[in-house]
């Protein structure tokens, strides 16, 4: 897999004339190589590549990356890597690298000519394999047994954090690795920020409450997002549930291969717009998730990129009304060649 | 807090001759804005600055950063960072900016000059206040009520994940916001990695178990590891505790306001070269914490900083015996013009 993957690699390196590249991004490192450490460069080439890590790496880089050449360093990384790339003229530094690194590479290879690169890795990452595709449906398995002994205790009373903390534990319990992501569990006028941490608020009658939640299994992702309504709540939150329900499925109606990522922002938002709920949809509607909770593609109204099948990406419209009420749905989705399948479609209400 | 941190940064900035500074480290931004979202950039300036960021964060900016000036972008956050730049001439932007953002920076500003600037913040974060201390105790509070509940569902049998998903679970309840950083139980002979992550193996009786853990608590860190021994341990263990041990113990005693961190680190590293130990430690003595789980100083051998009052940090020394067993122990531990106080002295065993 990870020979097919750098095999990929290296065909985009020579369309891009370069000898060499530097993949820097963890997630990026961990896609080519297996390694899954904090610490760690692949020095990709077309001879001989290698992974360059620390002391603390050695055994786990042996582990999950064993047809890697390794190179600990113990000084600085850009001494091994310094040392891979003597004889290289014209090398690419993925640009989410720092600045800092830039420089320090810059100096120990004065020779080098280093050339930013955009998004090569994450190209390949937006299209998914079979495995990576399985990975993903543990993860939602996780995710789904945790929400299903979940309902039970949305009561009146019980706190978001409890709530919160509850569903990080049952889906580790149920074998996720942790959350993908800081659950979000937020209720009543807390619910108006998109991205509310959980707080000490006591859940009320009469309260929307979105849970914005994920499952991280085997390094990869899921994603998804109810709302609860808890006991009766009024006909403005019945309007704003209902809002978000059908632009969900004008967004999710518009999606086929082919289609550009911001048409399916479009159909979302319009539907939000006719509704009035135009200005209270102030995110953009999905993002490809994979290895990483964000990747590509990005379905925003400014996105240039095309939905291919393959894609695995998020469905997401919420409205958020200030000092009020939110509410959004979440589906994560994988776009074939027939159409598209919900993966979250079995985390019910 | 936030208006006297500003002040140093803005004398900092005269230093170095600068305009303005572009403060993009997530924890940066937080330390110096109180906004706690993971988009934003503060623009620091000696009249007016601002914080940017997009509209999913409105509302939390606003209560988090009460005293700043937000620009919320729709576009790209370069449009709004250029309008509050259009009249600098040279602008600090912090080296661990991406390179794909300066890029983006110096395309939209091109008659500004755009000059990487190192630490700077993490400078002043060095250092902490008196409120940012209460904040790690409080942080260190909920480790706490969690390891104690925790000890006695340390038997054989019991999986590595069980524990750390436990562990995680009852910091939360304990009123921490998340786990610091991805909780470390590693038994047998997984504990051979400094990093390993939790497994499904079930401990055994004869098991040394390292559990390296911290909480997240209104955005600070504490970190602690815990080497557990499991029933009858041999006598090969029982000398790697001992040695791990005494290794903490000449680390700490080296310890005093002034000293260099290299010479901690060598205090230690030097005692376990003693005991024949020097090449299982294959790591650094410690790193400071706050705002972040790593962060200054950094006690390792190459370390030029210097040990000072006000700074927080752990000593962490471990033995590392490739297939065999691990052991390491980890105290957060503030240094004050009297002496070093051990933080994480209530987790005991």
């Amino acid at each position: 897999m990870s020979e097919a993957r750098v095999q990929r690699l290296l065909g985009l390196l020579e369309e891009q004339g370069l000898d060499a590249l530097l993949v820097t991004g963890r997630q990026n490192v961990r896609y080519i190589t297996g390694f899954s450490g904090s610490n760690g460069v692949a020095v990709l080439r077309r001879d001989t590549s290698a992974l360059v890590t620390d002391g603390r790496y050695k055994e786990q880089a042996a582990r999950e990356a064993p047809s890697w050449e390794t190179d600990i360093y113990t000084r600085d990384i850009t001494d091994e890597i310094r040392a891979r790339l003597a004889d290289s003229t014209s090398v690419g530094i993925e640009d989410s690298s720092s600045i800092a690194f830039q420089s320090r590479l810059a100096t120990a290879l004065p020779d080098v000519e280093l050339k930013p690169t955009s998004g090569m890795v994450e190209q390949l990452r937006a299209l998914k394999e079979p495995g990576e595709i399985e990975a993903i449906r543990a993860a939602v398995e996780s995710a789904a047994k945790a929400w299903e002994t979940l309902l039970p205790m949305i009561q009146p009373g019980v706190t978001e954090r409890q709530l919160a903390a509850a569903l990080d534990y049952r889906m580790m319990s149920a074998g996720a690795d942790k959350p993908a992501f800081d659950t979000v569990v937020a209720s009543g006028p807390n619910a108006a920020m998109p991205h509310a941490k959980a707080t000490d608020r006591p859940l009320a009658e009469g309260d929307l409450i979105v849970i914005d939640f994920g499952a991280l299994k085997d390094g990869y992702c899921c994603d998804v997002t109810r709302t609860v309504a808890l006991g009766e709540i009024s006909k403005r939150a019945v309007e704003v549930l209902g809002a978000v329900r059908s632009s969900w499925d004008a967004g999710f109606a518009s999606i086929a291969p082919g289609v550009a990522a911001a048409h399916a922002d479009l159909a979302a938002r319009g539907q939000l717009e006719r509704l009035g709920f135009g200005e209270e949809f102030v995110h953009s509607l999905g993002h490809g998730l994979g290895l990483e909770v964000h990747e590509k593609p990005t379905l925003s109204k400014l996105s240039k990129e095309t939905l291919e099948p393959g894609m695995v990406f998020t469905i997401e419209p919420g409205i958020y009304i200030e000092g009020e009420m939110g509410a959004r749905h979440e589906e994560t989705v994988l776009l074939t060649t027939d159409g598209c399948e919900i993966l979250t479609k079995g985390i019910n209400l």
